[in-house]
């Protein structure tokens, strides 16, 4: 069986929050070391990694591994009854048909619980392999997420070009042409504001804004996100949990020719 | 004739916002001793009951018995028109086809100045018999509008079960099914959070949870609210205005017969 | 060529996001004495006229001049993409086809580059008469706004009409009629608050409220306004960006007899 409590219900809300859009359906994976979801979007375009360590839950016990299939937007439904500061607890049988969720505010005055029915989805575990990237961007998230909305008014790509000068988000359209520069700048009074990119090879790669404007609503689980570009693979964006999880986002670059040269011109 | 001041035009304001909803057209019954309104829902299914002492306004005076129909709607409207700091003063001629107000702001640079028609309204006054309630609560106005607000995720009517371990308010539906439970606590910093439950015999109803939504508007007009309930009487929900007046709503219990019969086995 | 740079792009976003419902293409004529823009909204009913003096940029070149034409809504979503506090700079060439927009944050470590694509408009130069105004009347901007938006509630129109005793705004419709006054008041502890009446002659008229309405968006650029009434002239509604320049709405009023009537009965 399964039983979790997380301290404050606020970091699950906001991880089903942000990727509900992006999935309908998932498995949650149990085992003693955590909770892991995998999926695929509906498009089958992008990939999403969540993983919540064992560590991020007091108590935590798993005693064999669990899929929990779960409608993702009823799920976020129940989720929304909690208060951000409420302790969420889950459970769930080892046979049961449904995982119950508990919340309990600070003051104890009130508690709520909620049966969701769990639902059979197969199981399409897709391997990630590990890549080298030429590319690694640390950022903060709401830039980031503020690049993706500005592109987007542009047109429905970006290409994210990244050389010494610095990472150049661009894009153009019918009404106007433009991009974005971020530069290497580690002088900010707070950690979090400072970007910080390595650069083994320069890259430039071109990718859907739809579904970078999806990741980008996880910017409210962490201050940074880290882009890992590499020619021959999927984008990679990265948040992090503290040191108790991760949200990764995968997403193919768009094979357009252009997009390919410029990097090798650089 | 009719004449009486609010010093904050909030009050009148939040009270029209708040049965808005609920009902379209309503006589303002006006006496020496201050203003009512009773009317049923649209649908007939639920009652408000408003009162406005003359203590709330000064001045107040009101020399003989007027009934003024009004059309709710529009009369908000008209009320968006003055500010929450405004001080309005409602006037009525006893022979008059209209209703006027007056908004002044506090230091008199502005004086705002409206004629709303009256309708005629066929008097439906309902005699509300009194009744000895089995379960009394009293709790903060916010909780209970947020139980309801979520109890309607999950289904269209909400189970109210008041034993000694509290008040449970359960819900299920087709994506899951679930309960919040409030329990008495008198120890909170600020009295307005405390939950009191005075319980003379257990009691389990069914409402509908749309009514109960519309009752909640009025969270705004008061921190506290009380819920009154008995088997065989329509629920009490109650929210005072300090000791100037008080707006009420009742609600028939549903009856069926699950609901019923749960309050005969605790 | 044109090359203006202002330190706070915000003022640049308010201006256009406050025309962009009145007009969809206006040419932005520049000089050496600054940026003008002229245009009839897309009924022909009234009329903005917008100034930026060369002072309102650092630096500010423009060699000879400049007629850009410009999709309002299209720039509008461009200068979205700055930030209240970015350096907003403005190029455009003599034979260029597009304006070029820079936005660089405080601290540079973004910089952002958007070539906007220029459209021809024919030139639709409208000479404005100057005009003795009977009555001159300065308010805080936000109380104008606030008066025209709840005139609305009332009607299509709104008679102004000035006299010693004040400026009353009144206008009458389905639901209810309605006046709000505002009189002289130079008292206030902020200045921005005070109401300033000269008044050379009673006047009263009677105006679209969708375009005073619309006008108002431009509240946002100046924390007064100025109307300027004469019996047989447009109203002139003035917001001055401190000494800066100005955005001028022009508006015909309605030729009611009865409005007319008003005027002379004073």
């Amino acid at each position: 069986m399964l039983e979790a409590t997380l301290k404050q219900g606020q970091l699950l809300k906001r991880i089903i929050d942000s990727i509900k859009e992006l999935i309908n359906d998932a498995n949650f994976d149990c085992n003693s070391s955590g909770i892991s979801l995998q999926a695929m979007d509906t498009a089958h375009i992008s990939l999403v990694h969540l993983l919540l360590r064992a560590e991020a839950f007091d108590p935590y016990r798993c005693d064999r591994t669990l899929s929990l299939g779960v409608n993702i937007t009823n799920f976020n439904k129940i989720l929304k009854c909690a208060s951000n500061d409420d302790q969420v607890t889950l459970k769930a049988n080892d046979e049961g048909d449904s995982i119950s969720l508990a919340f309990e505010s600070g003051k104890k005055e009130r508690y709520s619980e909620f049966e969701v029915k769990l639902i059979e989805i197969e199981a399409d575990q897709l391997g990630i392999p590990d890549t080298e990237y030429s590319v690694l961007v640390h950022m903060p998230s709401a830039e980031l997420k503020r690049i993706c909305s500005d592109m987007a008014i542009l047109g429905d790509t970006v290409t994210i070009t990244a050389t010494k000068e610095g990472v150049k988000f661009s894009a153009s359209g019918e009404i106007a042409s433009g991009s974005i520069t971020v530069r290497q700048d580690a002088s900010a009074d707070d950690e979090d504001d400072n970007t910080l990119i390595e650069l083994n090879e320069p890259v430039s790669l071109t990718f859907a804004l739809k579904y970078l404007n999806i990741f980008c609503k996880s910017a409210s689980l962490s201050n940074r996100v880290a882009l890992s570009l590499s020619k021959s693979s999927p984008l990679l964006v990265e948040f992090k949990f503290q040191e108790n999880g991760h949200i990764r986002y995968y997403l193919a670059p768009k094979m357009e020719n252009e997009g390919e040269e410029n990097a090798d011109d650089e």
